[in-house]
């Protein structure tokens, strides 16, 4: 014990509690991950006291005066909070976290838990019956509480900044709207173009595909990408999503069906996306205050770079598609690699976000996001939501879905009082080509090493420039860092109508 | 809340500090079964945390001074503690688990936990090289820190007592000891005579058996027991066990072996017979001080009558032989079922307690308890133990273990710590066999049901008998209560006399 020390006593007692919370947290995760993988439905109710149990414990460790003292000796310590220090952002970070555990009082807290409990299940029941009015006053409620909530962080420029910050740290509503609105005409007006020209083929992935060699193709793709196995897992749950229990655990879900091949493939990638950030942490910020990820957005980056710029790309079917056709030759023996591109990326309006293709993606977030700034601004009622939803769907996709269930009930989002988050989809998607160009003006070989199934210069491109910070910088320094630049809508739109004016021939 | 109170207001208190416990030890069985069935070798050391983390935190809630007192108070409150009343039960199981948790100092307690996890380690490499000198310095350390645990207990009034009493609740060494020397002659004796017998022939046996089929006939077994799949799963560990994450659900684990069926078949009955006794108790017991089990020895008396008894016996196998041989035409087709039954039958002295017959079982038992004694009376030194085991073994089942690991290594508990658990697995037998007795006293039709594939009876009778109690009764208890009789050794002596008889034409 005679080694010189390293940090002060009170930034090693920081260090140790946010060491602690970081295993419960991950502890948490695990009940998560069992719950939607494996639970039998018997264990639903005592699971959720678990849980909770488990979240009252965290809250009471951290949300402590205790803790509050600490924080602000330890900011009174490192001096800038901004200062490129392992110390001053650990600092930052965990200054942020426990503000958030400590500003909102326990009754909100406990109400919110509550509230979005009783609107998931309502949901559940208005989205199978395609039925708005049973989710409206479950929503109605949410909506006010999330006011509430916003309200403890006056002043604020805008009341959806709180929203937003908890996803997007740093970023403000009006630079999501001013990003959106210069990137709306472009994508509507690209939509146009493609919609006067003749639309690719895709009927041969509308047939029968066995689930099991779905999964194969897809441990396949992802094992050449570079997911560790183990320090990782794939397992089956109803929906695809990725967690994590520690740098060396962190794990994908992802589910197959067999008439929609197309979802299970770019699934599988989208979610090896997010586990190879969660899986490239320095080995130093384990457990640690900046052990997180930058942001959503960076999070989403990293997910649809694989999913899209890669998983959609021209080079990578070249060196795959050989082997799906061995895997599934009465599908696509007959299909050309070209015909086979092409139909994949067939662009078609539709009600479904998550079915999106990468040309309308951002309307669907869009849409989202000017409703939920209405919400919060007191301009939308919630009562009205469907009519609204159906007229900006008719406005930006020139659809309008059959049912509030294709439509304003869709997404889980809203029933667990996640509004400020669906920006971050579309934020991720500028953010990915940024990165992308960067990583082609660094290694220029790039495209040819995918056409080999070759996976190393990216993935140790983002590593170095993005996955090892954890959460040290924001996610615009992040984007300056690596790019020279914040997120900005021009190299996504460039991406798109370079993409599209060789598949459609604009 | 003008409903009339059904507690005083401490009781109250101790349900809710009780219920919060039960929640963090069913969040603690979930990590360890996950860390069994799932986790990828790069989580080990973070899921080590996460649990250690969680033991301290419970430990925290539970061994402070202010439930000392509100133990102390409630005693006071009921009376006395062995009324039958679920008041006074609680208040004396949590008296228990709170001396449990408040006599250890915590340096002994970490102390502990440090010397099992690294004698856990050097166990495994231990049993892979077959050198017990790996062990023994770790395996002397632990058996030091049982005496000093035992030593917190005194006046005892047998140093192994406080150890037997952690699995085995109000069972004393002296009661053990009697029944063991009633038992052990008998069963040599049993075990001479069937020797001079010709041998069953069980070489179907000893053959390839598809894995997957295995699993296919265990779930329609344990499906026809009554397990209850909505609050609980069957997975694939390294080790077949049960565990509990509430009511709701309990899961157990298996192994399948391709050249060994009976491993297989034989463990999924077992551990179904540990779920059906957790899925059993009473409604209200749910995250009670009283939802525990009564003990090891009346669990393994469950898992022993669906693995032996009724798993084991001609009518079970009248019922469900033809869907095996379904399963397996190949192996089975010209195995008629006599032949079957006695080759499933068959008693062979062997080295590895897991695998031995009904015959024979006890003996292992017994062997160990003798050293276990020994080592805690200070009259058996730890670097002694592979020559003690081998002359022990030889005595009783007139074998010697070719190498340590097939001897004195063979058994996880003691890199555990856990000296004093062995005996109730031999206690079970014994329970088991009184239970059934009584169970076909009440209904003596309960065998033409089994051959029915009908088992509604025997777990109703045993959920109204045994299981619906958790751990409101002491293990005897429970055993007077269904069966008028403590556990003793005569009916089992008369069962397994009985059947051999048969089998082996005595």
């Amino acid at each position: 014990m005679s080694e010189e020390k390293q940090y002060s006593d009170k930034m090693e007692k920081l260090f140790e509690l946010v060491a602690e919370l970081t295993d419960l947290s991950h502890i948490s995760a695990v009940l998560g991950w069992d719950q939607q993988v494996n639970l039998p439905s018997g264990g639903t109710e005592e699971r959720g006291l678990q849980s909770a149990a488990l979240g009252r414990i965290m809250h009471e460790k951290f949300a402590s005066d205790e803790v509050g003292e600490l924080i602000a000796d330890l900011e009174e310590e490192v001096g800038d909070l901004y200062a490129d220090t392992d110390e001053a952002r650990a600092v930052k970070v965990s200054k942020k976290f426990y503000e958030k555990q400590a500003k909102v009082p326990l009754p909100l807290l406990m109400e919110f838990i509550k509230a979005t409990t009783m609107a998931h299940e309502a949901w559940v029941s208005a989205k199978a019956q395609a039925d708005f009015s049973l989710f409206e006053p479950h929503l109605a409620k949410i909506v006010d509480l999330r006011k509430q909530y916003a309200e403890l962080y006056q002043p604020y420029d805008h009341i959806y900044d709180p929203l937003l910050d908890d996803y997007e740290p740093g970023m403000k509503t009006a630079d999501v709207k001013a990003i959106f609105e210069k990137l709306r005409p472009q994508q509507v007006q690209l939509l146009q173009e493609i919609a006067e020209k003749e639309p690719p083929d895709n009927a041969f992935i509308k047939q029968v595909y066995k689930e099991e060699y779905q999964e194969i193709f897809g441990r396949y793709v992802i094992t050449r990408f570079g997911f560790d196995w183990n320090r990782g897992r794939l397992d089956v749950a109803s929906h695809p999503f990725t967690t994590e229990f520690g740098l060396g655990d962190v794990r994908i879900t992802n589910r197959y069906r067999e008439g929609d091949p197309g979802s299970a493939i770019f699934s599988t990638m989208h979610e090896a996306g997010h586990a190879l950030y969660g899986q490239g942490l320095a080995e130093k910020y384990k457990r640690h205050p900046l052990s997180g990820a930058a942001s959503l957005a960076i999070h989403e980056s990293q997910s649809r770079l694989w999913e899209n710029i890669i998983g959609r790309s021209q080079e990578f079917w070249s060196f795959f598609y050989p082997s799906l056709q061995m895997l599934f030759p009465e599908n696509l023996a007959d299909v050309s690699l070209t015909d086979f591109y092409r139909g994949v990326n067939k662009v078609e309006p539709s009600f479904i976000r998550v079915e999106a293709d990468e040309a309308t993606y951002n309307l669907h977030i869009m849409l989202r996001l000017e409703i939920e700034l209405g919400l919060m601004e007191g301009t939308i009622e919630v009562g009205d939501l469907p009519e609204i939803w159906n007229s900006k769907m008719k406005e930006y996709l020139g659809i309008t879905p059959p049912d509030d269930a294709q439509g304003v009930l869709q997404d889980v989002h809203w029933s667990g009082g996640m509004i400020g988050y669906f920006s971050t989809y579309a934020l991720g998607n500028l953010a990915s080509v940024q990165l992308w160009d960067k990583l082609l003006k660094d290694n220029p070989n790039v495209p040819d090493e995918v056409a080999q199934g070759k996976f190393d210069t990216i993935l140790g491109w983002m590593r170095e420039h993005v996955h090892q910070y954890g959460s040290k910088y924001e996610p615009q320094e992040i984007m300056i860092r690596a790019t020279g630049s914040e997120i900005t809508p021009e190299p996504y739109m460039a991406y798109l109508r370079k993409k599209y004016t060789q598949i459609y021939d604009l």
